[in-house]
């Protein structure tokens, strides 16, 4: 018998939701209002998302082959399979020049579910998390739906790159600050902390008994050395500090959901448990992929790096052709930031480059408010594609 | 220079961890409690998880392999991909007689992360969530993370089954009382509701406004006919329900970690947002293997449950042998949930059953005070095993 699920009469709507009023108020995505804007439409020049062009190697796409045909098909353990953590803990020792163990990394399904357990681990309603702004909107939306208050510290464009002023951070934390989120280097702004401000910044997280929940996955999008600087050159075995990092951006592994976090060791067994509560863990054949990835990928880290950075500055010189067009330097991640000198609803804006100039770009609204007035644009396409996208977009940066 | 992190000194330990004292109160496993007493030992017959001894089936596999060498390795929609939604829409209206859609269908990182989706969607702290006794640990540990009070209400065990007294379900609805979280078929018992207790308990919590989160995992494996009773039959657009399904259980895939929450079509936007801040999306690899094992997977499902049956029916045999023991009948999902009389102490009953003789049981305390004095035992195992493992078991249930 098929019986047709009874229709909700237009008595009942509109009413609220019975969900948590709390989270019916997180925004959707704004940038996914742009790209609906152009559903449907296949000319469209996507520079919208946080996505490279480029599909997984080859070499890795074959190791999760690999472990599907010997039949990696069972649970695993919570806290990740111990070769992918001591893969992953010599990549670090490596990079950052502390001793790294498997007993500092647990793995999570991507940097998105890194950054839900860490906040799982450390915030309790009501507990203030000081952030900067513009910020990746999926930042504050974890700590919104655990009941956080979000404090906002703007980020401030200069010629040569955004900047943070480390006053203004210090000044945001009052007595009920639990944690500095801070994701550097910066999604949308390619701002990177320095390493004597990261000591600075750690330095009153101890005095003050501060956590820190540090985004770093793009931690190897960076143009001018082999990784960004990282909290975890600095980090001691009894600070309070979790370190997000993804397999998504540098191995271009976006759909594979790969993530880690470095931390000191006392705090494996609660981590372990919280992946446990939130995913159990992620696929054995996917971190089989993940091992390859690493401990193979640094030939194809480097390439990608160098495309990106060709890119970011194709881009930063065109624009330059645009006197109402402002947009600093930037030496990591893969995006611009960009003002437009007149545009005061960026989401309009963004809106009419899609639907009169064909190209995705994301509204700088989308970032918080402090993103007013700009729009971001994603490097991490072929040149071609770039080229033929300024060229597309001139007549509304004009 | 390869600095080691400072050790932490005996001054600072043991002292409380800084993460919220909430979560830290979560047990840990006590089933992995039990395994780790038989760390290293090859020869253990291991029947304390809930995991099939079958890997995917080769059907499934391929599918997902193909799906890598389509280079099926970018974002995906939050709510999952549209095709596996509108076939896990159309197998629902199959199975259960009403006119699903994809929007009634949102896909997860397992059963596991619906569940906690799920509960980020309903529960504010200081909220009590109603749900029987003894449980799967995962599910009330999820609603401890987000600050609610958990009450249980203890199953009763009986000649032909478990049982729940729905009066008393429903004397333990408060008013704090936002939701009741019913896993049926369950884990550990392998109770189920009929059709007319979910009728009954549907009518209570709309006249009461309470939520229902059903947990339906074990929804295939059932033996006296093709689906257990299932909310999905009962509910309109309007109920305030969500249901949770699994690929794991029936199509041998519990290492892949894909789910579904099927609810009510007005949630979408909000079920999408909250997949969004967890993990994004799954792998749209794994999207693609969940499709075919959908579409194609129903022999499998059959023969699989017909081998359940078989093993859960001959351990069930087995077990009369011993006047000690007492388990009811099941008829649904793959565990027995066995009473010793005479032990009190069942962590250190199931640490001896691996000690001294080499078989891997779940301690009945896992599943909260009301599992005491038992034991539980997946029979998703061949006979050849089963047989070896009461063999073995024998000397320790006389």
């Amino acid at each position: 018998m098929n019986v047709v699920l009874r229709e909700v009469t237009d008595a009942h709507f509109p009413h609220p939701l019975p969900m948590r009023e709390r989270i019916t108020r997180v925004p959707q995505s704004k940038i996914r209002e742009v790209a609906n804007a152009g559903i449907g439409r296949k000319d469209i020049l996507p520079l919208w998302f946080g996505e490279p062009d480029m599909p997984t190697p080859d070499f890795i796409i074959e190791a999760g082959k690999a472990a599907l045909d010997a039949r990696d098909t069972f649970y695993q353990p919570n806290a990740g399979i111990r070769p992918l953590r001591e893969t992953i803990a010599a990549y670090m020792t490596g990079l950052y020049g502390q001793d790294f163990d498997a007993d500092n990394i647990v793995i999570s399904g991507s940097g998105m579910n890194a950054l839900m357990v860490a906040a799982q681990c450390i915030i309790e309603p009501g507990d203030a998390v000081v952030t900067t702004a513009p910020s990746w909107p999926n930042l504050p939306a974890v700590q919104q739906i655990l009941g956080a208050e979000v404090v906002t510290v703007p980020l401030e464009a200069q010629e040569k790159g955004w900047r943070l002023d480390l006053g203004r951070l210090f000044a945001a934390c009052g007595a009920n600050t639990r944690c500095l989120l801070l994701n550097s280097p910066n999604n949308p702004t390619g701002w990177m902390l320095t390493r004597e401000e990261q000591q600075e910044i750690l330095d009153f997280a101890r005095a003050r008994g501060i956590w820190i929940i540090a985004d770093e996955v793009y931690a190897r999008i960076v143009f001018d050395r082999p990784a960004a600087p990282s909290f975890a050159e600095l980090m001691n075995e009894d600070d309070n500090i979790l370190i997000v990092n993804s397999l998504s951006k540098s191995w271009a592994m976006t759909g594979w959901r790969l993530g880690w976090i470095t931390a000191p060791r006392r705090f494996l067994g609660e981590l372990e448990k919280m992946i446990e509560f939130n995913i159990a863990c992620p696929p054995g054949f996917v971190q089989q992929a993940g091992i390859t990835a690493i401990r193979d990928g640094e030939d194809f880290v480097a390439e990608t790096v160098a495309r990106y950075r060709a890119g970011g500055d194709y881009v930063y010189e065109r624009l330059q052709e645009f006197p109402r067009v402002f947009l600093p330097k930037v030496n990591a991640a893969f995006y611009h930031f960009v003002r437009v000198d007149g545009v005061a609803d960026s989401m309009d804006f963004a809106k009419r480059m899609v639907a009169e100039r064909g190209v995705g770009i994301a509204p700088g609204i989308a970032f918080g408010p402090e993103g007013e007035g700009h729009f971001r644009l994603c490097f991490a396409q072929s040149r071609g594609l770039l080229e033929q996208a300024i060229d597309r977009m001139a007549p509304l940066l004009r």
